[in-house]
């Protein structure tokens, strides 16, 4: 059997067939050529060097797995860091009713990299896109918002150097500078990024600027963990940003958290629950997801399969743990070639990933009972949240 | 000679040619086509006789002579006030760096409106087109916005009934309302109302949504004194007002005062100093204007003059006179017969605008030192400016 490498297997079963918009994922993706589409770069062994480099912990399995593996300008953020200027992170979340696993990939990692490199972060809550979209109604938009920063800070940001807004409540402080920026985005721009079309409301043609405007909250360089589908926003960015006197953000994609049903497209909580495991399913609702739905790379009988061994490229549960669930280098080894070799059978191996999400779940449900008595320090109280409050941006 | 009617003679010289749009007024305006075109209503002496009636003061001049001509739902607005239901009332301002007289036309109806009424008035000040355009930098746009405050206060607004706001200062307390209307005007509407396109910057095709809040202030009719050129915003608000559970807003519209050159076309700031008077002008300056660029009905000589009269409907200091400046209906007669016959030379009825523009910018220069003082109150202290910085539209 040829050596296990760590990283994800790339690009299995890809065709030219997918796509990647911020608005459709679909197909097995070939990652080598999006990147080439999108003009971005693999993250190196050099610039994942780089960002442990003298870091106690190591580096985030989700790096060093390649499950982050491309990048916009990822080298000067670093170059910024090493010469003492340092940079900021920014993510974001458009509430939705039902947050699920694959929603905290991004903000897993910037909780990873706030820690690291002790920089501020500013997470957006875009209660007006998701009105915007006609998903929900105003007060659905406004109730799912309030829970999802919940959801977040249950997750442990640092409430110092974090500022979580909602974009219709801090939008006094940034209007000057979203119409500066709007201005020099035209029709045609968000038409192209966007698929949006002359049916499309003008609130949301507007509305991706106001994702910009965060890049600019300092004058350093900002750095966004993100889905690759999410990087035409920042392309947006990147072409006013210098024009408006900051700098092009920076960026580091992750693929894609495969849905239970196989390793192409995306999950989606719009897509039916049954692709996703929601924040808030109880441990026999995920016992039952996934032994129900997951796709399984092992055989049709127990007997094939302990001949002919399974195949954790296309076996989800194996991909949610490499992902996500089992940072432990040396246990997911020994789980791969378990199951590779016929050793590990799929119920043993969606029984560990249940007993992995639960225990997750445990800890974040915990996180979430306190997280209430925190919303005023990350979003009014905090010391960053006061300073960006005390702000406007002109 | 035929008996004068004081009504400013209409479609004089008249062609199909004409073009009027909210960022286009050109050619000799046929008012009866144009009224037919837009779908509103001519203001019937029945209406004019229910908008003075138990006042004292009778109509304004602009009303008489019908200069405001036209309106949309003028007459349930009527019908509301004298069912004790009541209205309120709208306008704005677009800052500009020299706002001339012309700019005044619908705030000194308005003055006289909520005078008349005593009704709530709220003045819009949109810093946020005037720079989305274009035409000004943001600090240009700001320093505007103040002096036209000024301008505006100058007029003598009801101080504990108006509340003057900046678009850019009061987007937190209308924003979730301002994504409903969005949410409702697609990109094909902005572009068949106002001729964008999609070289259009995205800010800008939002804008006109914004316009459209202030007509949903109170749960009342909204009555907006403009310009007729105006009308396609209103449409929009008319389009949407009433699945946001608001009333469609009412209008009264008015002819365009002409510029200095001739009686076609509106006048313009941007069209260059000669063909307005501004604000700042002095009294030599304003007396150079009118002696060197006001278009003349008179003669080429005085013995021409004298034998065969002038014609007052070409005139355009008669024009200003009727529309503005000479509100005693018995003397603007005499002053009309008297040019008409040749009596009255065309170096007097200049030297007669001359002293009626000089004597009102007097008292507006008088009115403008005093303004300082009480832009607080009209825009943040005053009762109704309170209750509006109090609440959220959502």
């Amino acid at each position: 059997m040829a050596e296990h490498k760590l990283e994800l297997r790339e690009n299995v079963g890809a065709t030219d067939e997918f796509k990647v918009t911020p608005w459709e994922v679909s197909g097995a993706i070939d990652y080598d050529k999006l990147t080439r589409q999108f003009g971005t770069s693999r993250i190196t062994p050099e610039l994942k060097e780089r960002l442990h480099k003298d870091y106690g912990s190591g580096l985030h399995h989700m790096l060093r797995r390649d499950f982050f593996f491309s990048h916009r300008d990822l080298d000067l953020v670093l170059k910024d860091h090493e010469q003492g200027k340092g940079f900021f992170l920014y993510t974001g979340r458009k509430p939705s009713k039902g947050m699920h696993i694959g929603h905290l990939v991004p903000m897993v990692l910037t909780k990873w990299l706030q820690e690291r490199f002790k920089c501020n972060l500013y997470i957006e809550i875009t209660d007006d896109e998701g009105f915007l979209h006609k998903k929900y109604e105003w007060e659905d938009v406004q109730a799912a918002a309030k829970d999802n920063v919940l959801d977040i800070i249950a997750l442990g940001f640092d409430p110092e150097r974090t500022f979580i807004f909602r974009n219709t409540e801090y939008v006094r402080n940034v209007y000057p500078l979203l119409l500066k920026a709007a201005r020099k985005v035209t029709g045609s721009t968000v038409k192209a990024v966007f698929g949006f079309d002359d049916s499309t409301n003008v609130g949301l043609s507007m509305y991706p600027v106001y994702q910009t405007i965060p890049t600019f909250f300092e004058k350093k360089r900002c750095l966004i963990p993100c889905a690759i589908d999410q990087d035409p926003y920042w392309r947006i960015q990147r072409d006013i940003a210098e024009g408006l006197g900051y700098y092009k953000t920076a960026a580091i994609h992750s693929k894609f958290m495969p849905p239970l049903q196989g390793v192409t497209g995306k999950m989606s909580s719009s897509a039916g629950q049954e692709t996703a495991i929601l924040l808030t399913d109880d441990e026999k609702t995920v016992k039952n997801k996934i032994n129900k739905y997951a796709f399984s790379g092992g055989r049709p009988s127990v007997e094939e399969h302990r001949k002919l061994g399974g195949d954790p490229d296309i076996d989800v549960p194996y991909q949610w743990l490499s992902i996500m669930f089992e940072p432990d280098d040396a246990k997911l080894k020994q789980v791969h070639d378990d199951y590779r070799s016929g050793k590990m059978l799929s119920g043993e191996m969606k029984a560990l990933l249940i007993e992995k999400i639960n225990a997750f779940l445990r800890d974040f449900r915990e996180g979430k009972k306190g997280a209430a008595k925190d919303v005023d320090t990350f979003m009014y109280k905090g010391k960053l949240a006061k300073e960006m409050w005390a702000r406007t941006y002109e």
